[in-house]
């Protein structure tokens, strides 16, 4: 923790803008304490989207200062048996439901301790909400742990072995290429797959997808305008585009679809 | 107000985010008084729905700091003859204009003073905009009011009594059950009801709406994935949901549609 | 510079809300200097709308405290060779895209010096992604300005004359009247025109546009419900809207669309 301050806390959610529960979970963190910096990562992951959600978080978390507290609620399972969870890793501190939200940042940090939120001290209310565990438990929760309490005070210590994972699914090789698919859509439309950028460190690469070929770009405005386009994503991966245009809408792919990358000319 | 601090303002708009508004009334704040932080309520208020941004308030505001200076603006009168006003309660501070939009606040917290704002030393120009008096009026005078300004310094008293009142529609009891209406719908198509947890402390009891009998639940995922299921929702009401879908979308209702409770098997 | 503080940074994209990218330009600034406070001015810019981000900037930057660092990112040309710039002003200082964006704060505002961001020591990493430089450029240099450092790190001096600029459209006298068009919508669908408020002192005037002939009003209340109405707006430009409605659903108009003024009765 900084000498003196607070840590950040970020939300993401799938609460969306128009009402105020995320403003009321900002209440109750700042309830707790009010010198607690608040940075929203989004609140428009598609309602109960656990892989977007967790797609998301992969993406953020390395870039915020380590010992950041990361609170994520996307919860189809909130009030049910699902458990509530705080983890440590090697740099930061996450706080949500046991459902897999967190798989995608493990694969980059280690986690060094997992606790079950079973600690009633720290919930806003001995008797929380069935339906908005992101204001009764997991706000006060991250409040606390950005306000310097260890982890193991929060609840009992369990297995990381035993977290709900959802694997991300993996690209193969396939002759003189890979078939990987689409893990993720953004907001532009932009067709994310699940090829990491050291998988084609090859100079010369195509990406198909349907009846396109798309030979490896620089950046989107390499082609001309309302064209396809094949690149390294900023989140490193292989990534099909749109330039100036919609690349889901062109070609009505959703998630999982297949994609081929065919090394050389 | 906390010791060498400021206080916290929200904000609540029906400006959306789609432009600068919002940004230009932090900016005229941060201008007064940059050490005070800013939470935004929500800004998706349906234009000019008073009603909407009511519920928003009221169920947001006792998670806040007591302190807190809520800087409300949905506001059909602006620039007309309406009033604007600051008022203090029990444990808050509220700004906006004096159109029922803190009814429901009110209903929580007793009122102790009301001023309406007429010293033009708070405003941000004796001149302001007719048409944005969030950037010219409200938004400067709560940051003067969380910079610790007495509330009495922004104009004349005036009589709690005059305020516009918008009365909840109340639910009455009928026969061995309870009629009440839907009184707000949220984002995920959440039907909120404006039957109190208090008066459903009955064991055993049934929504019915349209041709649906839906008996009480712990929790959404208490019932399979897209059916109906009616519980106590996180704002203190009874609320019909659709567990893992949207219950506005499946039985096409509306806010004012009647509810009826059956208690008893 | 605030003594002992940092300056307040804005952020303006075209990313908007749906995937955590402004989440990630935010932590990014928070890991350079975490005391920054960070407003959002809209991250709903019509994507690759550099007019629209224009307007939003040049009405907003005004209400900002001086000294305030201003992160515009609407770049449809990120990767290429278009340079990427920081301008100190007489009042603010502003960092994005050299394509036209910051041209309608110049107008309000002469630009002391500019730069181009060349430096690498200021930026994320010496090998930025080509399609995210918001997180990898922007963002960081933002955060150096909004710590004190000087702008002339940051790269090489450039000559003022050199930066693309998007002219305003100006509007003509013509006969006893003005003819101008429409500049920006906004969320509501008020028609915000290129008519400023200093051309139309004159007391009595209407505005004409399609079949309507709307004599100008105070404020929207002025006329009845979903009446068209004419004034001047917020921003200190005429503008047609409609009282409770939407201005340009009725009147099916788009940006660039002529407007006149007529003066006298």
């Amino acid at each position: 923790m900084r000498s003196g301050g607070s840590r950040l806390i970020t939300l993401l959610t799938d609460f969306g803008l128009q009402d105020s529960y995320v403003g009321v979970m900002k209440g109750v963190i700042a309830a707790i304490n009010p010198t607690v910096k608040i940075v929203d990562l989004t609140h428009q992951i598609p309602p109960q989207d656990v892989l977007a959600a967790r797609f998301n978080l992969m993406n953020a978390v390395p870039f915020f200062p380590a010992g950041t507290v990361h609170v994520a609620v996307v919860d189809p399972g909130v009030g049910s048996e699902r458990r509530a969870i705080a983890l440590q890793t090697s740099r930061t501190l996450l706080v949500g439901p046991d459902n897999g939200l967190f798989c995608g940042v493990l694969e980059q940090e280690p986690v060094l301790r997992v606790v079950e939120l079973t600690n009633l001290r720290y919930w806003r209310t001995p008797n929380p909400s069935t339906t908005f565990q992101g204001r009764d438990i997991f706000a006060p929760v991250g409040a606390y742990l950005a306000s310097g309490l260890p982890l193991k005070e929060l609840g009992r210590t369990i297995d990381p072995d035993t977290l709900l994972r959802l694997p991300l699914p993996s690209c193969q090789q396939q002759g003189n290429g890979l078939i990987g698919c689409i893990q993720y859509i953004d907001g532009f439309g932009n067709l994310i797959t699940n090829i990491p950028a050291t998988l084609v460190a090859h100079p010369v690469w195509t990406v198909r997808i349907g009846s396109f070929r798309l030979p490896r770009q620089p950046t989107y405005s390499a082609v001309s305008q309302d064209a396809l386009v094949a690149l390294v994503g900023s989140h490193g991966w292989v990534e099909v585009a749109m330039n100036g245009g919609n690349a889901q809408a062109k070609l009505g792919v959703v998630i999982g679809e297949p994609i081929y990358i065919d090394f050389g000319h």
